[in-house]
């Protein structure tokens, strides 16, 4: 999948000279962020972009390009890919829609494309997405002009099941300070899936941070050994959530997808961390983006005594021990205090210190002495400190980065200031004690996760599954074309781990109904087995304790 | 009250020619805020401070000024207070740090301002403020130097325990775009009370909103009957909420303030809307400056399917209705659309509309056709679409005013736009799916529950208490010192209101408590009462089950 993030070589495939074209768009943002490969530009006519040439024939293009984008009208796909798949190309993103999503006859030509793609040995991106984006390669095939500005460079990955999801998610990004290095718009993902992306991201050397944007898992299990394997940590949005959005996204998983609960218990047992914002989506990542959070002692230091409560709040709510600071603390603080008596309580109210060259000699202190895992500073200011809270920031940046441990920055002031702090200190800051705790926590969570993992895996398993029983199950699940087993494969799949279940059999009529009712015995349970009814009750499709 | 926010004549008290000195910063700030009254300087030395002189002695200055505003050493407070009130002054908004708050020293200078303030029939606010602001009069008495852009006019009031909250609020409000009616700090609250200033707002002209920060409730019977009786909405961020942070805040109303059960209980059935962070005042008083959400059907209108499945997750959470759009409005929607054949569905995918003007036209239309109660526009649109977004904006705060119906815009774009529009469109813009119907569903949950109350008050009562019920209540309450009942009071309010209560007596000695055990009948339970322990059973202070 290397190929299709750093092609050496590629071709878009649908670009002319109209203003309005968006394939020459996708040209354009590839110029603009500085891909330094071999760019071919494909259309129906000649003309140049930007002093490239628009070819108008697979055949003029030198043969074995590493990848293919494509946007153009859906029944052109077909044939395009064909001929594409006969020179050579073995990756392609498909942009185009009026697929799967659309219509039935979009339906048929997606399954069209598989077939041709199968037929090349082709790996497929989309269709009907917005592709793909290499910070590092300099890619972007997003099909609306885009500035390199607008999409920093870093070191967190995004896969998401909406294009849209994917725009909003770099702006929060760029806007928090946080880079970008790849993000990919699955789209109807007829090849590759969520979990292809997700293994090739958790090897991904410039990938620190994965979020996923989902609507649907349809690869549930997949999604979760994968994450479990993961040693980064795996930020997941899960919309589709309530029975009436199920209905929107027309989501033909609509079991798993809607059992909330089910969703929860898996994500907290594998230690996926959940977003069920944006917002909390960027300060889950400006969480991750600070050294780990190794253990449960908070240390706060607060200029506002009304700020330090809520902080005090929320440490209490996520589970944060607050420990008393130490006599050598205290006596390194004096000197900047205005009374000569100070509480060793945590959180410290530097209220009365109004020399802030303290801030950062007082958290060197308290982390030289170890008086935590983690360091809260929240620091309310006019406009007049606004130079002096600037360089107590990048102190304290430097000073997490020397001792690799997790200082959160909780700024409060005109909110000018505070965004161009978030966007350009190069270094996480937050404006809400909650959401600054909020980070810390899931931090704390996932590298316990982690480290939890590894004692488990010194260990012997608990539990000895029949040897088969893996083997058996998947054999069942890989049988499965829908996304929901049915009742003979979950009792198939129940069985080979070794659970326990009732006698029960498939059967297609009556008679062999009463046939095999004889032979479990009286009374039996009927239920149909209907890919149209997952909820058999709900239709009546359910019928118990029927006597001979 | 209002001669507080209102004066004609006011002295700032404590003023030097200092540049740090804070009482100048507070004259400056009047000044600059443009107050219309009379304004005097009171200091220790001559001087002038913006061409006003500051004079040296209270005899200086005319009689009778309406508001005083102290700002010196704690100790010089009590002696000015007495020469200020001699001189005709009876409101005094008293900055000074210090007092109870700082030691048994300042707790004794607390009582003695008290009494001074009693002898001349003084009202106070503070003392360990930062004061008030009241940008209609222009008056600004934070201690800091701010510009009166930082804190624009408008309808929000605010009361905060704590000033430093208060300057964060107003940072925040002024980038949401809210304006500033009143604030105020209520410091250590010798005098005036939260439930003065939350009177003082209800009857308030200028606002429409009132946010409260409490970090304790001491008087939380005033404050529910208070916000019953309020037809403005109330939000109330209520920190304080855990053991750690109780301790903290050294607060002498544990009970109450710890007991988030018995807080949460009484904030839902007295409809005042809680906010857990700063952002959800923000986003409930976002919600509260649209028309009024008068019931329960939501209209999304969304250029992203992701988004709007986002959109419909959230509606069901915040149990909102979202019904299919009419025909009528689908003829209407047609000819904008790529497609032929568009869904009735809601939300109203808008993907494959690419004409802008289409959205308050459409819009529009469904307001006419009173398609629902509350409409909400998720729009996300990169840098080229900045001016016709911002059009679409204007049209739409438009028609918001003119149909008087709520319409929330909810934009996705660059961060340095979304925050532009917000600061700038003079209408609530959000810029999270999940906040803006948080944000309708407040305005929905409050206006309802006015609604209902009329309805209740045009019926007679179900249940009748006791004719004297609240009288004998309120003797007992009364004569409480502490904020926490002590057992046997609660035992008599519980029979004021006819609440059947088991048989009880308070005794002071073994040998009283054997003739009442006799008296009630065994077995009988003893509880120690004590203001030290209002946890009996954590120390062991509760006796079950005693035979005779």
């Amino acid at each position: 999948m290397n190929q299709i993030f750093y092609p050496r070589s590629m071709v878009v495939v649908g670009v002319s000279e109209k203003a309005d074209n968006l394939a020459r768009h996708i040209a354009e943002n590839i110029i603009q962020f500085g891909y330094k490969g071999e760019l071919f530009l494909l259309g129906r006519n000649e003309g140049t972009i930007l002093n490239r040439p628009i070819y108008t024939s697979v055949a003029q293009l030198p043969p074995a390009l590493d990848l293919a984008v494509i946007l153009t009208p859906a029944a052109t796909v077909p044939g395009l890919l064909d001929e594409l798949g006969a020179h050579g190309i073995r990756f392609a993103v498909i942009e185009s829609s009026g697929f799967s999503e659309f219509s039935k006859e979009g339906a048929i030509l997606e399954e069209e494309i598989y077939r041709i793609a199968q037929k090349w040995d082709m790996r497929l991106v989309g269709p009907n997405c917005i592709g793909i984006i290499c910070t590092e390669s300099g890619i972007c095939t997003i099909f609306v002009p885009t500035a390199p500005e607008e999409i920093p460079h870093g070191s967190i990955s995004l896969v998401s099941q909406s294009g849209g999801v994917v725009l909003t998610c770099i702006d929060l990004l760029a806007a928090a300070g946080l880079g970008i290095s790849k993000s990919v718009s699955v789209g109807n993902k007829i090849d590759l899936k969520e979990s292809d992306y997700l293994r090739y991201l958790i090897d991904d050397e410039t990938t620190r941070v994965i979020l996923l944007y989902l609507e649907s898992i349809v690869e549930g299990r997949q999604l979760v050994e994968l994450t479990v394997q993961s040693p980064k940590p795996v930020i997941v949005y899960k919309s589709n959530t309530s029975q009436a959005s199920a209905q929107i996204a027309q989501s033909h998983t609509a079991a798993l997808a809607n059992d909330e609960g089910i969703v929860n218990a898996a994500f907290r047992q594998f230690g996926i961390t959940r977003a069920m914002t944006f917002r909390e989506m960027m300060i889950y990542s400006k969480g991750f983006m600070l050294p780990p959070v190794r253990g449960n002692r908070l240390a706060v230091f607060s200029r506002s005594g009304g700020h330090a409560i809520i902080a005090v709040d929320c440490a209490s709510q996520f589970g944060f021990e607050l420990p008393p600071y130490s006599d050598e603390l205290i006596e390194v603080a004096k000197p900047f205090f205005r009374v000569n008596v100070i509480e060793r309580m945590n959180p410290l109210d530097l209220g009365t210190v109004f020399n802030f060259d303290a801030y950062p000699i007082l958290i060197e202190e308290a982390i030289r002495l170890n008086q935590a895992d983690a360091y809260l500073l929240i620091f309310n200011y006019r406009r007049e400190t606004i130079p002096v809270a600037r360089a107590v920031a990048e102190k304290l940046k430097s000073l997490s980065r020397q001792y690799q441990v997790p200082i959160a920055l909780c700024y409060f002031t005109e909110t000018d200031e505070v965004n161009y702090l978030e966007k350009n200190l190069g270094f996480p800051l937050f404006s809400e004690v909650y959401e600054a705790v909020q980070a810390l926590a899931a931090s704390r969570d996932h590298f316990q996760r982690i480290a939890q993992r590894q004692t488990e895996q010194n260990q012997p398993s608990a539990v000895s599954l029949p040897q088969d029983a893996r083997h058996k199950a998947h054999w069942v699940l890989s049988h499965t074309t829908s996304a929901v087993l049915s009742l003979d494969q979950a009792m198939q799949v129940c069985e080979a781990y070794g659970l326990p279940v009732a006698p029960w059999a498939k059967v297609y009529n009556l008679t062999q109904a009463v046939e095999v009712s004889a032979r479990i015995g009286y009374p039996v349970v009927v239920k149909a087995i209907s890919e149209q009814a997952t909820h058999k009750t709900d239709i009546g499709a359910v019928a118990l304790n029927i006597a001979d």
